[in-house]
């Protein structure tokens, strides 16, 4: 009897299985009949803060092929450099700080010069020019480089390449492989999230997030990645023997041995012991607008190329109502790199029963993070179904596919929210408002698809002025769940 | 004995299973042995008409990457308006109508004006200008809106995006995202092909067509969809609550309750009541041939860029011959929009017994849909093996992968079929006649890889003078099939 | 018992089954623990010379997303002409021969004219211009051909497309759907390895390689592909019937049977009878560095575009160090067609002991070849785990993933490779040297992140004054392995 129902437990099993191989047949990634709010399913600790990691397989972000990173560093905390598979897309939700990256063969062209310099080219110019601080032109610098001997080297104390001060609101566009750092030099925690476009060209891998860490290490392991859970990750360096990075580096074998942070359980952020004195240029105020070529190409521009910027500043704000918020995007237009990219940003901030009209991204998907407050959010599949209908607050995350409409109303005294879109120039469609699709359809088409009278035809074309942003009364008639 | 032989029957679908997956692991899609002329395998009913879809788990579709939906409208249907999540490249089959499409962000640049607008601005030149047909121009188009307020809005019957003309022969890009409507107002049926391409970078979902009903609904459900097949389909509206709809439009919840068609049981084609008095310019005659600069990239020029062509005008056919018939192809030269929707099409009309001599696409999948007559068609893999040799006739289709040799000839008085293409300029090579592969080949490769002599080689190179298009003689020579 | 220990078996089969299963589901195609040099699967042998086939369904090759192919043809050898599905690139490892192919729609500007053609056009000039080459102008090419009927085509011995010397070296770029051959008319073998991207736009078929043949045949069927290891692969011909060959080609039915080289078991290498005289230019000297505008976009240059490159000039090297070595790379700016087939190319020739210091690739994947002496290569993952630590030889080939991190060590007296890279312009990362990473970092950044002194931080920076090639003493202090 045992082997019998065996049998049938297997026969049951068998058949889940078949069912599981069709659908894996034909795979329906993105036939998603219930959105939820998540959060992040990993938590990294380091010395000096924390990397929170959503789960990529979890079935809205495996649909829009996206993985989600929260970065938290304490006060003076420094994340080590690493690089990615993928093209990254970050916005700096809380704090400040200092970011750096490396890109492949550009100069080191922030230069520090100490006070005095007696005997050593000796021309008071040179000595003026402390903290210099010259930006771009390659050329330049490698120049300066080959004149100089290793020996006339230690007349300066550093150099490397650029540094900049990130804040609150900043938008920060990241290509693969690039080395990417950021310091904490704010009192309050800096708080960092990213999207990692696994789907896109720049990721010629699977489609995993792949962190290569170039220093620290991280003791929990890719705990996102089936079989790298148990796992320690270590940086690079940890992978060559101590004697190929002596030779590399022309270094002791010991100082190579500290290169693999071996005996290092700091993690990948870590506490900085004393001044963290890189070379900086002073804190940025109203960033210059200069325009980039657009046609220029990553390829020429890619040393000087600007890389970020502010989404929180409402006079650049695309949608600004006074009573009731603002909307900033953040393209290609804006930021050239990010048609290298093909990733582009939106920033919301919405009053108390402020609504935003609903609406859908014609050729992208769009991931919502909330920085701030809570909203109601109602999100509509193609089978023209409610497949979310509820709050999300700070620091929960929505993923919303391609063309599927979505309302937000804030029910908090401020909703602030960034979405990060897989496309470099995201179109967004409103039904409703002045410029929609409603009206945009001829009278004849709403009277006789919806069968009402051209009066009324009328007044669903023209009686909403605005066009994403309007004011919704308290919330009784909208928190009624759909079906019971 | 019952349990061995059940053990045994589970070891053989184990077995069965396990070459499955293996087969999965190592995709083999594009392995066709055996291709077939097919047709649709559902058919979604509507008060005026059928949309008619073919199956895109297919083998043949599965490996273009591409679904294949008809469009069947009545008289005085209007297919009410929808969008996809990937671009689309339409052929009007038969028939005559109009086309509309609302594209984010554009103005509405058609616009109806009053007979006699007493009172209000009181130009007679702006009276005069009835039925006024302004092209492009978005800008002037809103700040003319922004100029009236809500009341002097009353002043005009309607305004609305662009509406075009369509009629036999024409094809129609669609980008991802942009709603569309068609309207019969011909006497015959209104038949629309088209072809959604899923693989490439405009659908950003999964591999899976999803129609977005902005109007009217579909009781039969995705059939093509597994998990769908039972549920109906609704308008986005119906995944709203009335009070949101109306809130957003600032109508009665009774109207916005309409806007949902939940007790509309006249699908996605519903017959037009009275006359149907969308603002359209006059019938065009010869299409102006103003080119469009093709760097300009869609962006700047999407709201007045051109999107359909008309293939059927033998005058621009690219091979034409009196006896024999006429090929068109329509790539991004032509219409610079497939640049970005990267689809192409190719239109034919031959006459019986006219042949196409044998040729392969370099770098695109074909669709190939049948219009008109029926044709011997043979089609021949990358094992050297012919995969299809039959008849298509009128309303088949067959997709034709990249690189498989075809050969069409005309069974029929007058043989005519459109082929949709992966690429937005599909290169053709041909293997017989003038600019063909056997024609750039050295007379040596072709006596030495053939084992013919010289003067074999030159007639193989040089007999046939044509390029595309010859005459084939009687039946008897072709008919015969190739293995018993 | 038995049944029960099947079931325990089967059990055990449905779990290995299940995990599968899930792996399937969330694929891990570039989570290499492990890579391996690895060599040809499948050799297909011809009667002058053989085709060997890497296996594209090892993990390395899987997750680059390409396949490699190497050919050996024998002096007096043809590889009759094939077209693929995918872009390829292609080097020559040994020896010299032609290279002709056929570009869709291209004319036959290579033409030969008999030293006397009496009564014909008669003009002396004509006569005078024997082997003839007039390069590039298509229109010119086709006007000529419609001037003269068949019989005046009788005046010329031969015209066909383009034929190009390749010499050891050479990088060939050919498009998808192109027909290829090569004639070696050295005396030594003539080898050339390609690599085949599945994974790019190109191949718009499965991430199978398939060689479509226009003559000769491989009686060995495509053996790397499943379901097809058994089969005869036929060339094109194969699949028409003769009568339609023959009415397409104006020849009797004997010579198109001819035609499908049914009798023929020489494969697809044969060897040439008699004088191989096809058309040719003189053998270059220094390649003229025409510069090619980049922006014109293929379409408008293809039959004239310059296909091939000599990477074997060290007077071209991008690094050169007499005691060392060179390295010299191929992109997209040298060879403008590389931005259309998103593909690139590096060579590398080392003397023993010199060593290329870790770097990897930001944006590709490189697919690495010996073509002489051997090296010991480490190559370390995401995961901080050395997965290649080994000595690579003369015909090996290692896959290296985007981001793993590369040292080489010559350990013969000459090492040279070369790379094929999946990126048209892929940006290589150095760890160690003047431009490398931590060049770039700050001395803050080194100190804090390996706890170690400024005064080492600055020694780990400044150190190295070399970019990518260094000095390495003898193998003690490398070979040793990491885990016993």
């Amino acid at each position: 009897m045992a082997r019998v129902s065996s049998l049938l437990s297997f026969s049951f099993t068998l058949l889940i299985f078949l069912q599981g191989y069709a659908a894996q047949q034909f795979p329906n990634e993105c036939q998603l009949d219930q959105l939820n709010a998540i959060e992040p399913s990993h938590v990294l600790k380091a010395e000096a803060g924390r990397i929170e990691v959503w789960d990529h397989h979890a079935p809205q972000l495996r649909c829009s092929g996206v993985s989600f990173v929260r970065f938290v560093i304490e006060s003076k905390g420094l994340y080590l450099p690493s690089f990615l598979n993928t093209a990254m897309l970050s916005f700096v939700a809380k704090g400040r700080g200092l970011m750096g990256r490396v890109i492949p063969g550009c100069a080191e062209t922030f230069q520090d010069l100490p006070e005095f310099q007696p005997g050593q080219q000796g021309q008071g110019q040179q000595g003026q020019r402390q903290r210099q601080h010259r930006r771009g032109q390659q050329g330049q610098g490698q120049e300066q480089e080959q004149e100089q001997g290793p020996e006339q080297r230690q007349s300066f104390s550093d150099m490397h390449q650029k540094v900049e001060h990130i804040r609150s609101g900043d938008t920060i566009a990241t290509p693969s492989g690039v080395a990417q750092w950021f310091y904490n030099d704010g009192n309050q925690p800096l708080v960092i999230v990213s999207v990692l476009d696994l789907a896109n060209h720049q990721n010629q891998l699977d489609r995993n997030p792949r962190p290569f860490y170039l220093a620290g290490n991280n003791p929990q392991g890719q705990a996102w990645l089936k079989g790298r859970e148990q796992q320690p990750q270590n940086n690079i360096f940890n992978g060559f023997p101590p004697e190929v990075i002596a030779k590399a580096f022309k270094i002791n074998v010991q100082t190579a041995q500290q290169l693999q942070n071996q005996e290092d359980n700091r993690g990948n952020i870590v506490f900085v012991k004393g001044e963290f004195g890189v070379i900086r240029p002073p804190l940025r105020g109203q960033r210059p607008q200069e325009e980039e070529a657009v046609g220029n190409g990553l390829e020429e521009t890619i040393c000087s190329a600007r890389s970020t910027d502010n989404l929180d500043d409402p006079s650049n704000a695309d949608v600004y109502k006074p009573q009731l918020g603002y909307i900033s995007t953040l393209n290609s237009y804006d930021l050239p790199i990010l048609r290298f990219l093909r990733l582009s940003a939106l920033r919301g901030s919405i009053r108390q029963n402020a609504m935003v009209l609903p609406q859908w991204n014609a050729n992208a998907n769009a991931i919502l993070y909330v920085t701030d407050g809570e909203a109601q959010v109602q999100v509509v599949n193609d089978n023209g179904e409610r497949v979310f209908d509820g709050q999300v607050s700070q620091g929960q995350l929505l993923a919303i596919p391609q063309g599927f409409a979505v309302m937000k109303r804030a029910t908090s005294d401020q909703f602030r929210w960034v979405e990060f879109k897989t496309n470099a120039n995201a179109q967004i469609n409103t039904l409703a408002g002045r410029i929609s699709i409603m009206a945009g359809l001829p009278l004849e088409v709403i009277s006789n698809g919806y069968q009402i009278s051209p009066q009324e035809a009328r007044k669903v074309k023209f009686n909403t002025l605005e066009t994403t942003l309007t004011h919704a009364s308290g919330p009784a008639s909208y928190g009624r769940p759909r079906k019971a």
